[in-house]
């Protein structure tokens, strides 16, 4: 077995890379929810200033990237390699967010996984000597995924109790060699798993499975139990993939749910927002992470942190095609101790 | 500067991974064509058996997966992770492809670089100790492209004489830790490039000057001419791209002509195929890798090539939005010693 891996799916970082920054840009919605506090920056536009919801999400990206890069007192010439990645058809958010960067550019699709892939794969390229600094970027618009995933805006259509609401929102990470932590520790590379679910808008129960698999894979990969961990959050299962993912961990004998969170809940204030079973969209997890959970972490407040966010792998092709929706989950850990 | 990085863009892989096992799969144009003797399986049927073009690419994707594991005697469960994607939205070709695999998955959009970007990060995963076994893979279908970038095939629509044909084909590569060859050695990882092109049926001048400027990087990142490498292939710029990247390095006073090529030229025999411009498409340069091009260093035709594919990273909803067409070039350097 190769030298850095542990179990199946689950890799140790020799030296693990350090969060030197992050940041989060949010929608006005978003914004009036209880992490409001958190973000870098709220619009109350939002175009974000552009001509269309598409052009908007590039700019969120563009924000999120600026912020984390002021916050790093970086240029983006000392960027040696970002990884990112969208909802959008051919991933155009974060490819016209990152057309004049100038950095080598690795393009990712792990829908709502996005965050936990780049991650991933950011830290390995530093870990494996092939970069000093690498950011993970990601972003969603509702606006946008609404038009290009269900339907138009204009039509009103009627919201199911099981949908979710894609976050107006976007994430950056700076991963670098040097810095004292948060230290990505260990990433459990998720598998897909298609749980038959045929209801795009339940999206939710189609990813459960993937996110239980994928922690539970990282449990035993690494032989700890979940309490190891101070705060296990995935991201974004909302209210009906969370209630699932703390019933299989219940079929095990374990209750997580004393430390186990889900971004999709923690964006919204649920009663109150009107956003049926929570959050979603690749920008939900990377936004609730880069603000308010790696916060948590630099004041100590959280110390340990399982990072699991979950992807919905469909398309509504496939979905027209009758296919079911195939679920993915990436976890990384986060430590404020390189262990 | 990083351990492994020489240069802006390039890193050196300190234990080169190895090819053990390539496939390439066809449809019944391509497998008309000169290369068809390369290929593992050529299908006169469009659909591969199945009921859509869209899951016609999935099959092509898990026939050039089964044949390459067959070639290396290798089961799914001893491969550590696939690097997969595809043109489709939401990259689904190659999520329903590899959904039953049960292999840990990183989803990629690269449009046509995908099999570069694929074969880097895979390199880097079993280079930097995470992997022994890796697989890259990607796929492209006329039918699905066609209809999901320009027009219902029904309508039977003009092309222009600079217009490309997206190829009907799938390849595989499985890297390995162990395995005599040929060894990836090198990576140049690429800058998105914006030569303001709008033409979507002239992509191939849209990804030039970003060929051009990753095979310029490569060259000047390790201190060698392009006299180098055997042979320099990009794919797929076709035949318009290819005569502006002559055209940009004869600027430079070097006449690269007599060791380079294109994909889209290799693939389809150009005066009797009517395929205007030459091929495109994810699966023209992974298909023409995996098969033509790594037999021939095989058999010791060629010891060092330089595998630089190209994407064009627009959608159809961001030209209509305006926008001119970002191209991206990822470079592999393949050869048959450990350098």
């Amino acid at each position: 077995m190769s030298l850095k891996k542990t179990g199946k799916q689950t890799v140790k970082f020799a030296c693990p890379p350090s969060v030197i920054a992050s940041a989060g840009v949010a929608g006005k919605k978003e914004g009036e929810g209880p992490l409001a506090k958190s973000f870098d920056f709220i619009s109350e536009d939002q175009y974000f200033g552009e001509k269309s919801w598409e052009k908007a999400e590039s700019a969120m990206q563009r924000l999120a990237f600026t912020h984390a890069l002021n916050k790093a007192r970086l240029s983006p010439a000392s960027v040696d390699y970002v990884f990112a990645g969208d909802l959008l058809n051919q991933c155009t958010a974060s490819v016209f967010a990152l057309r004049d960067s100038g950095i080598p550019y690795f393009g990712l699709y792990g829908a709502c996984s996005t965050m936990a892939e780049g991650l991933t794969l950011a830290a390995m390229s530093i870990d494996g000597g092939y970069a000093d600094t690498a950011c993970a970027i990601t972003s969603s618009h509702f606006c946008s995924a609404e038009r290009q995933f269900r339907m138009p805006l204009e039509y009103g259509s009627q919201r199911t109790p099981t949908a979710q609401w894609t976050a107006t929102a976007a994430g950056c990470a700076l991963l670098s060699s040097e810095g004292s932590g948060p230290y990505i520790t260990h990433a459990t590379v998720g598998i897909i798993r298609d749980a038959g679910i045929n209801d795009a808008n339940n999206m939710g129960a189609a990813m459960a499975r993937a996110a239980y698999d994928t922690l539970s894979a990282h449990f035993e990969d690494l032989g700890v139990e979940p309490r190891h961990y101070d705060l296990i959050v995935t991201g974004d299962l909302g209210l009906v993939g969370r209630s699932i993912v703390l019933d299989f961990f219940r079929r095990d004998g374990a209750d997580i749910s004393p430390i186990y969170d889900d971004c999709g809940m923690l964006l919204y204030s649920n009663g109150e927002q009107d956003v049926h079973a929570g959050g979603s969209g690749c920008g939900c997890s990377a936004s609730v992470l880069c603000t308010y959970l790696l916060d948590a972490m630099r004041s100590g407040r959280c110390n340990r942190l399982l990072f699991a966010a979950t992807g919905a792998l469909m398309s509504p092709t496939s979905s027209c095609q009758g296919e079911s929706i195939p679920g993915i989950c990436h976890a990384v850990a986060i430590s404020n101790v390189k262990e």
